[in-house]
């Protein structure tokens, strides 16, 4: 979908068009590889693959220079163009998403981690079932949060933020397991540790990929919808498709 | 101190000099706020005081809504002044400044719903008075982090990120022992996973703090320094005081 059709007027410069276009493009291509290092961070985690836990944890400094030069050109963008309103609530919400696409990768890198610590030991079956599902699920969140980006889709980002209270639970199930397991066996403890920081690494990428969801609202809205709970972010979608019907 | 003496020139339109001072003013009494959270927190988690761990968890809105409203007039600035160079930088410096200040509230809040959940036990002396010194160090950095900020000081800056290695081998310790008592008494593993918790909501805390101190870097040299290194990161510090001095 182009930029236009997503409630950006046509510029009289054609050339802001393209840059705008060329930045958004950049996030979406920084979200794609997030998304493959949370991928292969799990992969690694559930079968124990070390070699893939270390590629993860060594490919992170790719996120970490795509978020610098992303940001670099939004400030570039606001000397040069000094945009307003919707142009720029945009730049300034590709900023912010950024920063949590970064701290995502992040915590991809800490599960790529744990699974070289976690590579050639024993593991519980039925928990790591768990985390391959809860890793899953995290996935399409990121996913769904860039797609709500691409398009500016606030239905999109309020499923997001709804998924998260389902990925909180299923979090608190598999923390309860390892809590479980290492009663059972205290032997286990170190390992099980280890296994719930990479756990709880999953639990934030669902948090940041919220965050990446209020932002398109508050794109989209103009109104800063963090804290405010999940039946007034719903409110504000309904609010914001209203109005934006209207103006049709 | 003021403003123009940390470098920033006097504009033409001295109401945007107000402007600046007042957004300035607003982050250091959220900054105020987010140590006084740190402090609270801490000191119901070592004493076992529940209420104050309750009264933490529940002023993290104030800290919510003070990021929303400086980011606001961060916006509204952008717009209206459209400012250039290291006024540009300041705003945006401020706006992620606040990100992460927002963020080590949320920690803080944490640290005060465990502090409510472990009050009452039986809590193991040495460790928590090791949770009290790095508790000490990290609320030294967040001091040192908006000192920093304050002044526009790269110099302490820097040292925020050197305190944050220090800061880590103390977590790595309070980790350690906290493994130690799970393993000589299964019993306490609940309480002891939520000791680590907040324990590492402290870590946290010092990484975000450590990110406040980069941006103070970026905005006086003009260059991001964040996933640099720490070399790198005292190289860039010196060469922004040779340029500064030359300047002089």
């Amino acid at each position: 979908m182009e930029l236009d059709k997503v409630g950006i007027e046509k510029h009289t410069s054609k050339q802001f068009d393209v840059e705008l276009e060329d930045v958004r493009e950049r996030v979406l291509t920084m979200g794609g590889l997030v998304e493959q290092q949370i991928a292969n961070g799990v992969k690694a985690l559930v079968d124990g693959d070390g070699g893939l836990g270390e590629e993860v944890s060594r490919s992170d400094y790719k996120i970490n220079a795509m978020e610098v030069a992303i940001d670099e050109e939004c400030t570039k963008i606001l000397a040069r163009r000094q945009p307003q309103a919707g142009d720029l609530r945009l730049v300034l919400a590709i900023a912010k998403t950024i920063t949590d696409l970064e701290r995502i990768g992040d915590e991809a890198e800490k599960i790529g981690r744990m699974a070289m610590q976690l590579a050639g030991q024993e593991r519980p079956t039925s928990a790591f079932r768990q985390i391959e599902a809860l890793g899953r699920h995290v996935r399409q969140m990121v996913r769904d949060a860039l797609d709500a980006f691409a398009r500016m889709d606030t239905e999109t980002a309020l499923a997001v933020a709804q998924h998260d209270s389902e990925v909180d639970r299923e979090y608190e199930g598999v923390m309860r397991q390892c809590i479980t397991f290492m009663m059972e066996d205290p032997r286990t403890i170190r390992h099980m540790l280890d296994v719930m920081w990479a756990v709880k690494a999953l639990e934030r990428i669902g948090d940041h990929s919220t965050n990446i969801g209020e932002y398109v609202v508050y794109f989209v809205g103009g109104r800063d919808v963090r804290h405010v709970g999940m039946e007034e972010l719903e409110r504000e979608v309904k609010s914001g498709q209203r109005n934006a019907a209207k103006n049709a």
